[in-house]
């Protein structure tokens, strides 16, 4: 990755997640990689950082999840909407070439099976923590997370700075049928308050 | 509540969390009703709707909805980020007058006794399914929501409405130390992309 990707203190990492962003979801096993979508995807806990993303029995993501123990939760900007939509409506099942399709450009760190995303803003490396009653009533899965970056172009000194960088890199708010909202104004409410 | 305060289709609540906003927890229970807030809650399943929240084992709200079985998820909006701010950090353990000193008023829907706040834009009504590993393990509750209702002047036919409202309507979404953002602008994906 580039010079703007910079690791993230594993204490803040739940910052990443805190304004409630879509995310999308990216895992690779036995050669095969994919990425979706997910607009429901929380932190857990701050200290080790955990998380929780519902992924669907019929997303092949899911089986790749299972299969290698492993995801990525990374956070998409405004300037890859279309792309965030793209990969939430398209199946590896149906379409082989999905992420050629998109434009979905992947790297890995080394270490690491999963992939990440390119472009994206932030990016939590989860190792599944086996949950299994979870995972076949509720298709919740939880994660620990074990590595942490950031773009510092967008976060930097363990904050979001959406309010000082280009509107390409604000996070994506999904509702549903193709309508998100970005991130907006920030509000600070004095502390001694 | 007032005329704005209007159902909404349960196969729609979803919406009413899709894009991550920092919720308020609210929960009676023998006679002692409180408000939390908790950045960490998210949608878990369309239909029926359920919803996940995390909720520490230091929080008084925690022991009413442990006891009551029920809680309130609600949405607020930027005209009550010093609420949210304030009931989030503020214990009931440490002041009794709590929601008064805030000026938290609460209403009632016939039928349920988990108390609404009033002044959001959204609010979902739910029964705990009962998981003792997760919430001993993870702090992690999971709800069934079985009513909901939101405020028409930001929410109507099923879609938030946040381009034609005030901004004091947007939402909140929290990060840390008393900083938040509100919601932002809408992105459309054209639907044959």
């Amino acid at each position: 990755m580039h010079s703007h990707f910079q690791p993230v203190d594993l204490t803040k990492a739940y910052r990443l997640l805190n304004h409630g962003p879509t995310v999308l979801v990216s895992a690779s096993h036995a050669g095969v990689d994919n990425v979706m979508a997910a607009a429901w995807a929380c932190a857990l806990d701050f200290d080790p950082p955990k998380v929780t993303v519902v992924l669907d029995k019929s997303a092949r993501t899911r089986q790749l999840v299972e299969g290698s123990g492993w995801f990525v939760l990374q956070v998409p900007n405004a300037a890859q909407a279309r792309l965030t939509h793209q990969v939430g409506n398209q199946s590896l099942f149906d379409q082989p070439d999905k992420l050629a399709r998109i434009g979905v450009e992947l790297a890995r760190v080394a270490g690491f099976e999963a992939p990440l995303v390119n472009g994206c803003s932030a990016w939590l490396m989860c190792r599944v923590i086996d949950e299994p009653h979870n995972q076949q009533t509720y298709d919740l899965f939880i994660g620990e997370v074990v590595a942490a970056w950031a773009d510092d172009r967008v976060f930097r000194d363990g904050h979001w700075a959406y309010e000082h960088a280009d509107p390409d890199w604000r996070s994506l708010h999904y509702v549903a049928g193709g309508h998100f909202y970005a991130i907006g104004e920030p509000l600070v409410i004095d502390q001694g308050e």
